[in-house]
């Protein structure tokens, strides 16, 4: 795949560097696909641990991207707001974002070819990587939540009708992590990207895309940290079994996916 | 089950307390298991992490106790022995124990019983738990570990004939962690416990057991925190794919278990 590679790291990858911020994270995936959807931290409290990640919202409500500092909450409708500091998340990830291997691909790639693209720009799978993508998309395809209620319906029911909204021709910034496929049940394995538009009014977790002019920044991560709640609804649910089958569909588009 | 139970939180219960030392873990158990035994780190930088522990030493040399600080290497002729600070570890699960929950079974129990018992006295199967257990056994089944040649087998192969060994009317320690179910790939779900004998003569990963009169000191812990290796051996391990009926295998005894 045709593509310049400016690497600040070592050998043309995105090399982890010596000393650098820790991916930090708050609750456990299995936990949000039970319905987990109580929080004790707010997001001024998330913001000492980074500056750049995506989560969700206390009771579900819409999806979040934390971006050079700033946290914006996707909610229902698409659209994107700035909420107080004291907003709660039941589960985020985070980091102080570096970007130390960026590349420019030389051709629009839909979803999986940027997913593949990014897999030739990382020196292992073994570790967990932060992923920028600033630029202009052909078009994006991105859903986000509706606030749930209580009693909270597992995270599988409450995404069904997930709405979903096409962004077309739109500059705009995606975020997210990988992780190695060994932590599934903490995080969501391999790439999980949000998106957010340039002026930062509209996006959501992301289901397809196809690039334009995007250019990518990577760094390698190895050092994780995980805090757990300590409320009743955390304490009280089955984590236990497999749920990747769920986790798959709960990624994913109602519809097949458009790349 | 008859048990004094001498809770230092909440509700006759392990409570998590609110500020205390992590769970620091090195590596993870999937790359063990695929024969990563290659180490970056020695137990003097993990000695930073914590008092209190377990895990094995660079080139799967023995099984390690952290206890008070110090530092054991159980080779594979059981015995017991105090390395150098330079010696290092390819995977290591630390902590600096406090011990918030104090209880004394008031019946003998075997290996099965005593982790119905340790059940009872924690709050939630959800987060970390350090357990220490010291006292007078009627007996205790552990194994060890020769140390392993390169090219490295996988552990399932290295640990097929693992040495053996049954102490009889011994006093000393049991020393582990409870890992909760959604971390299998990361670190042993559930009860995991090496064991050292009073004079710090002997011991090593616990097979089997049947207590005489012991006390149990547990404390919950909410935050995890994992450093991967920098390594070639990690970097280049096949560490996806569902891989628990193997650490069940390498968990366990050669025979049925003795209790």
């Amino acid at each position: 795949m045709a593509g310049l590679i400016i690497s600040l790291g070592i050998s043309g990858c995105a090399s982890p560097p010596k000393e650098r911020s820790p991916i930090f994270q708050y609750s456990v995936i299995n936990a949000l696909l039970e319905g987990v959807y109580d929080s004790d931290v707010t997001v001024e409290e998330l913001s000492r641990h980074g500056n750049f990640g995506i989560g969700t919202f206390d009771g579900l409500d819409g999806e979040m991207i934390l971006l050079d500092g700033n946290f914006y909450q996707i909610r229902g409708d698409g659209n994107a707001h700035r909420g107080p500091d004291t907003t709660k998340t039941p589960f985020a990830v985070v980091t102080f974002f570096q970007g130390t291997t960026v590349s420019y691909p030389q051709s629009s790639l839909d979803f999986q070819g940027l997913t593949k693209y990014m897999d030739g720009l990382i020196p292992t799978k073994n570790i967990f990587y932060a992923v920028r993508i600033d630029g202009l998309f052909k078009h994006v395809k991105t859903r986000s939540v509706f606030k749930q209620q209580k009693p909270y319906p597992r995270l599988v029911k409450a995404l069904k009708n997930q709405p979903e909204f096409t962004l077309n021709n739109i500059r705009g910034t995606l975020v997210g992590f990988w992780s190695p496929a060994y932590v599934g049940g903490v995080n969501v394995p391999g790439y999980h990207l949000h998106f957010i538009t340039k002026d930062r009014s509209a996006g959501g977790h992301v289901l397809g895309l196809q690039t334009e002019s995007v250019n990518i920044r990577i760094e390698g991560v190895n050092e994780f940290r995980m805090i757990l709640p300590r409320n009743k609804s955390f304490y009280g649910s089955d984590l236990t079994g497999e749920k990747r089958n769920e986790l798959d569909k709960v990624e994913k588009s109602r519809e097949p996916a458009v790349h």
